[in-house]
Order: C-alpha cells, then sequence, then structure tokens
C-alpha cells in the first residue's frame, strides 16, 4: 500500500471509514423518491443534507437551486483558478421501491450484510454521490484539492431530468469546466473497474398509419380495402434484413468501422455470453452478422420496435380491419452518426415503402448523438492510472449501449468531454428490490476518485 | 296487381296493412337489448310477446323455451305432412342504443317520417321477423298455409347466439325441415330486391411470440437479441405479397373458381365503387389482383390481422425490446374450402416463417365453412319468381362476405340448405342510432314471403 502511505487523502478515507459507512446509512434513510409526488419533501430534504455535508467538507458556494421540479445542488471547491476545473455530477434522488414485500429490510432501513450494503439508492446514486463527496473531503480536509471543483446534484434523474438541461443553460457560467466526471455507471463486473468512454444516442419517431374511417366488418369489406395492420408490418419488416442489417439507406452513414485494437480490447473482456443471454431470458442471442454482442451493444447502431398496436387487441374475436394501426420506433445511435439525418432517412424509407391505399403519419421526436470521449484523452488516461494504483490491475474499457443525456448536454451547452467512473456492479438491483452496494467497491471507488484528483493536477501540462 | 288479386294471402295482407303497421310499433317498443343485463325482463317479454302473437297467427305448439341465456320462440304450422316443410329464422333481440342524443325519436318510441319506420330492431331483425309472422297469417286466416311452417326465433343474436347451436341440437326432431329461409339480410340497394345464395365462413387463430423473459433496456441490450415485435411484423408482412394474395402454401386450395356467368351476374349488378370506397374511408380501393371488388368481398378468401399488439403503447417513449408481441388473424373462407386444413396451412407458413431467436405460441380458434346454396336450388329458383311476382323486375342473386354461423349450424346439425330473402337495405343503421325500415319493402317483403309459400308447395315434385 505504498501508494496509500504517501497520499494524504487516501490516509484520511481510511481513518474515516467507518465514519462515512455510517454516515451514508443516513444519507440513505431519506426516501427520496422524486416520482411520487407524496415524497416532494423527501427529495428536498436530502438536497438540504448534501448542501449541508458540501459545506460542512469545505465546499464553498453552495447552493440549493430551486427548479420548477426538484431542486439542484450545487457547490464549488476552487483551489487555484489556473489548475483543471472537474465538474462532478450525480443525482441524489431515487426510484420508487415497488414491490415493497420484496425486500429483505425496507428500503429506507439500510443494513449491512457480508459487506454489502442494502438500500434504495445504495449504488444509484447516493452511494456513488456521496463516495465523490468524501473523496473531494478528503483533500479539503488534508492538503488542499489538487483540482478544483464544482458539483451538480440532480433530483430528477429518475424522472427523466426534466429541469436539468434549462438549468445548465441558465447556470453556465457557474459550470465552466474542463471536463465531467459522473459516477453512476457500473463497473464492466465484479473485479473489473472500468472507465467508460462511449454511449450510444437516441433518435425516435412514432408511425400512424390508417386506412378505413373506422373500422371495418372484416366479412363485409374483407379483401377490398388495405388493412392498416398488414401495411404496417410490411413496413416494419422491411427494416431489417434476416442478418439483422437495417436496410435504411444511408443509415449507417457516419459509423466508425470498428478499429482492430478496439476489437481487441472488447474480446479481451471477461464478457461471458452464456451468462448475458441468460439475463435476457430469450432463447438465442442474435443480432448484426458479423459483430460480436459487445460490439452489437455497444458499437453498432440499431432500429427497434418499442411498441405497436392495432385494431382488437382484448380477450376474445373482433372480424375487423382495423382503422389505424401504430408503432414507436427508436434507433440507438453511435458516435459520428447524425441523429437528424438518421431520422430523415428512417422517414424516407417508411414513405417509400407505404403505398398510397393508407394515409401515413408519422411523428418525429428528439434525437440525441452518441458520445466518445477519446481513449488518448488526459483524463481517460489518468482515470486509467487511478484505477490501476488502486486495484492494481488494469483498467477495462468500456462502452454503454445506453444513452446518458446529461453527457450529450455537457457535450453540447457546455462543450466538455465526460468521464464515465462508476463503481456499482452490473446486478446491484438499482431499479429493483434489494438494491445495494459492494462496501468494498465503494472504499475503492472513493480512493480511485481522490487518486485521479492528483492525476488530473497536471492535465493542461 | 293481378296475382294479388288472384292470391288470399296478398289480399289479407293488403286489408290489414295499417293494423300490422300499428302493431309492429307495438312490438318495437319492447327494449329487447340483448347485451345489458338490465333489459333481461325486456327481452323475455319480447318472446312472449311473439309467442302469444304467433298463437294468435294460427301456428300451433307455440313455446317459449329457456336457454342458460336468452329464450328461444318455437311454433310451428303443419299443414299437411307430405308438403316441403320450412324452418323460418329470425331474432328478437335489438342492439344497444348509445349514443341516445343521436337518435331523432327515441329508439323505442317509434316514429314514421317519409313511410319509414324509425326505432331499434326496425329492420334487424323484429321488423323482418314480424313481417314473417304476417305473411305466414295471411294463409292461415285464408285458404291455410301451402307449406309447413316451424318457427325459430332467438333472443342472443346480437351477442354472439351463445346458446342457439346447443339448443339446435337439443331440439333437432322438432326442427326437422326441409329448407331454412331466414329475412335477416339487405337487399343489394334501394330497389334492387335480392336472394343471397353464398356466405363466407371463418377461420381465426391468434400469434404470441415472445422473447426476452420482460421488457428489456433497449440501450443495454439493443442489437444482442431479435426484437418480439420485428419477428412478428416479419411473419405478418409475409402472408400477402404486394398484389394482396395470400402467400401461405395451400391456402386457395378448394376455393372454386368464379364462373363466367357468375363474373357477368357480378359485374350486373348496379354496384358503384366510388359509393363503396367512401362507405369505407379508405384512401382507395385495394384488393387481391385480377378481381372486381364484388368477387374480393364476396367470392374469395381472405386473411385479415384483426389486432395486433407489443410492447409500449402508451403516450410517450420507453425505448424498450418489448418482451413479447401478438396478433389476432382471422380468415374469411369460401364455400368448398377446408376450414381445418386453411389454419393447418396458415399455422405451418408461421411456424417455417418464425425463427429461432424467439418463441412461438399459436392459439387456434373455431373455424366454420363458407356455405352456398345452389342457384338452380327449387328455393332459390323460388325466392327468385316470388321477387319477380311482387316487385315486377329481375331478382338479384348476391352472395355475402360476412358469416350467418346459424346457416353453417342448419348445414351441419340439421343438414339443410337456406335462403337468405332480406328486405332491409344496407344503410338502415342496422347497429347505429336511428335505425330505420323502408315500409314500402316490409309490405313488399311480406307480400314476397307469401308468395314464396305458394311457390314452394310443389318444392319436392
Amino acid at each position: 500500500m505504498a501508494s496509500t502511505e504517501s497520499n494524504p487523502a487516501l490516509s484520511y478515507l481510511k481513518s474515516h471509514q467507518q465514519d462515512y459507512i455510517k454516515e451514508l446509512t443516513e444519507f440513505l434513510k431519506i426516501p427520496s423518491i422524486s416520482a411520487l409526488p407524496s415524497h416532494r419533501i423527501d427529495v428536498r430534504n436530502a438536497a438540504e443534507w448534501l448542501a449541508q455535508r458540501l459545506r460542512q467538507a469545505g465546499v464553498s458556494r453552495v447552493r440549493v437551486d430551486d427548479t420548477p421540479g426538484h431542486p439542484i445542488v450545487f457547490g464549488e471547491a476552487i483551489t487555484d483558478p489556473a489548475k483543471p476545473t472537474v465538474l462532478v455530477y450525480g443525482h441524489y434522488d431515487v426510484q420508487p421501491v415497488d414491490p415493497l414485500d420484496q425486500w429483505t429490510n425496507p428500503p429506507f432501513s439500510p443494513a449491512i450484510r457480508d459487506n454489502i450494503l442494502y438500500a434504495r439508492g445504495a449504488s444509484d446514486d447516493k452511494g456513488q454521490v456521496y463516495m465523490q463527496l468524501i473523496a473531494a473531503e478528503a483533500w479539503l480536509k488534508t492538503a488542499g484539492l489538487p483540482v478544483n471543483l464544482k458539483f451538480l446534484f440532480e433530483g430528477e434523474e429518475e424522472i427523466g431530468s426534466t429541469h436539468l438541461s434549462q438549468y445548465i443553460t441558465a447556470h453556465q457560467p457557474d459550470l465552466t469546466a474542463d471536463l465531467a466526471v459522473i459516477s453512476d455507471t457500473p463497473m464492466f463486473a465484479a473485479g473489473v473497474p472500468a472507465v467508460c468512454y462511449g454511449l450510444r444516442g437516441l433518435a425516435a419517431l412514432e408511425i400512424e398509419i390508417s386506412g378505413p374511417a373506422q373500422d371495418l366488418h372484416s366479412g363485409v369489406f374483407g379483401g377490398s380495402v388495405a388493412n392498416p395492420a398488414q401495411v404496417l408490418s410490411t413496413i416494419l419488416a422491411a427494416f431489417h434484413d434476416d442478418q439483422g442489417r437495417v436496410q435504411v439507406p444511408g443509415f449507417y452513414d457516419g459509423v466508425d468501422p470498428l478499429s482492430e485494437k478496439e476489437r481487441q480490447n472488447f474480446s479481451s473482456l471477461p464478457f461471458d455470453e452464456q451468462d448475458f443471454l441468460q439475463q435476457t431470458g430469450s432463447p438465442k442471442l442474435f443480432g448484426e452478422a458479423g459483430f460480436s454482442t459487445l460490439e452489437r451493444v455497444w458499437a453498432r447502431p440499431t432500429l427497434e420496435i418499442n411498441g405497436m398496436w392495432s385494431g382488437f387487441i382484448g380477450e376474445g374475436r373482433k372480424t375487423i380491419i382495423p382503422q389505424k394501426a401504430n408503432a414507436k420506433i427508436s434507433c440507438r445511435l453511435v458516435p459520428h452518426q447524425n441523429p437528424a439525418r438518421v431520422l430523415d432517412n428512417v422517414m424516407q424509407f417508411i414513405q417509400e415503402n407505404c403505398p398510397d391505399t393508407v394515409r401515413l403519419k408519422i411523428k418525429r421526436q428528439e434525437a440525441d448523438p452518441g458520445t466518445l470521449t477519446p481513449l488518448d484523452h488526459f483524463a481517460t488516461q489518468a482515470a486509467v492510472k487511478a484505477i490501476e494504483k488502486i486495484w492494481r490491475q488494469p483498467a477495462a474499457f468500456i462502452r454503454m449501449g445506453g444513452s446518458i443525456p446529461v453527457v450529450v448536454t455537457f457535450d453540447q451547452i457546455l462543450k466538455i468531454p465526460t468521464v464515465l467512473l462508476g463503481f456499482a456492479l452490473p446486478d446491484e438491483n438499482f431499479h429493483a428490490p434489494n438494491e445495494h452496494f459492494h462496501l468494498e467497491n465503494f472504499d475503492k471507488g472513493s480512493q480511485t476518485v481522490a487518486t485521479l484528483w492528483s492525476l488530473l493536477e497536471n492535465m493542461d501540462a
């Protein structure tokens, strides 16, 4: 533990370990469920608790800023304007707790079993927010922070971050930074700490095909007019070939081919296809030909039907030609695809595949690009080194198939890259009963973050 | 009106015309809505009214038979066991009346405007049941019936004839006949009385495609497993080519090619494609290549998606890979297709088009054949002659695209053909507000039926 000895922040974290765990359980007792109006005051209490605790840690200019929804906690610790500034983002709101009877301990009565802390919010994301807080405190109470830190903790992440981008736009001067760090993602697996450098984007639309003025009797009219459900099926079926490749012309424009290096990196990860398959519950894995499963979910764009409906969907039978048929479609996009162009292409494809025997309406929805923080970015490399120092093993470089809208906001409004450095585990029941957080990862996580700040000190050098 | 003079039944009908219309309005005042439990007693009252009125007409052995649902009225008038026996079927129950505020006169307060009788049940089917009753009475009160008649009037037609085939099976000896006549169909158009000689059958099934164990996050898993909605769409899309022809192998097995004579007959009917299109509200007519619209709906089998659903169908967006996708399918069949075989073929087609990346369940449902009463059948010819006598114009020969299950029951259990001889008009709002019946057609209809009985007297000769 040579590195620990030489780093005052790490020593501080070690010596306060038990107190911190105790204090985290206090934070977790506040039922800050953002989705439920009955918990509105609890959400505010969690914000106030966090603000107070930031002040106590030595963070200055701490504010609880109102929004039309739940408040946002802001704070900053400016050591030296000449040093790099990192914006730390997290959220203090949590998911609802149903079904309650499946919890071993009540969700807001934290309990520790086998060095695992069980409570709603333990890993998503209060535990990781608190981990960031104590990593800063460990420096503030000892040698002082090696970098400037700004904190942005929201209370609406679990309900779609409704007011966040509006807030960021309005408070842009406060939020100026060189880099964002988010601890709201999992490690690749138990014992495999990871830096996530890529996320997919999202583009969505809705299709409505209408034919007759109302549902028609399929005896009286069957055979004489186009059936909207049939037409919709034909359009949806045309989206993919039987090898899983999207058939929309131009869909793959801008998609970076996977480099040999990245493919090797993906394939070197301890990824178990059988485990993954079991997680899905599907009979078989299936995806775009020519790519591995990780490549498909991390680095290839997809087009999915999220929902569709037409005609009679109740019990029993109603022999009709439905009046209309609808589908909700969304595409996961990879970096360098143009989201607006993707939507244009998908819309054109639908139009071209739609016969004049029906009427077509397309409702275009928002589109966010995928994001990528270059592997060779100073901050990515620093995060890797911090992991190696604390975990004494190489860091995994991973991407994620999902989208984190705030990363796009940071990119588009604040013009800063984001490093995703999370220490939850993928199976810690984030939105389910018995959410938990391995305290070993909580400890190592706070040490990794504290180490990262010292490694970033010379980022601009 | 030479024929009227020489036929005592027609004279009787004419001389009682005003009384009959008055009495029909009494029948229509009984709100015999079979679908609503609150009208249970009204349905029974209508049955009792009808039974009493049959007795008064001179019909013997009149019974109101209980079923687990609404009662069935049976009666018979046996003139001479050596003469042909006709089973007359109709229903005395009616549809609900919502939306009530769209009625000009209240649905159970009949009103006559411009010689049109407005009331719920006026044309569907109380008016036509009563028309049958008085046609029999006109003979019973004068020269006696030229044929034997049996009456079978049910009170559950509008709720799917739940207990009818069970009743027919149980009372088979009572219902022995040479022929059934049903007046519950429309004429081809105003001024175009018709004999309907063919109906389509029905075969239905439900498909369920399931993939993941639950809805999956389309970011985390998108691209790695088959999407059940996508698979279902592909199967549904494969059912037809772009010319509207069903692609299921064997689907058209047994389908009679349309004879030149029948095609000429169809095309000679005063059918207005623009009117028909307007009825549908669709932007364009569309159907199997090589056939006219009437041929498509009357004499060609179809396969329709009646409903489908998958994933998230609420407001907004939920980026998931749905756990499952469902569809309800039904085929309209024409005579000489084997319904069970059609279902076999459709099931096999689905199975062959379903990849092993998902799980498939098919729920096979009942299948009824199409029915056809030969054009050269004595009864068909007699109906045509009766129309010509009363209407002084040729009868139209028509088929119908829908199914009338009781015709299949008569065919399969009683082994008798059915002649469909109805005098409603297609636009008389059968299941809608302001249902009505043109009294001119009511008069001519009762005369046509009375004439038919005399023409059938020598059927077996």
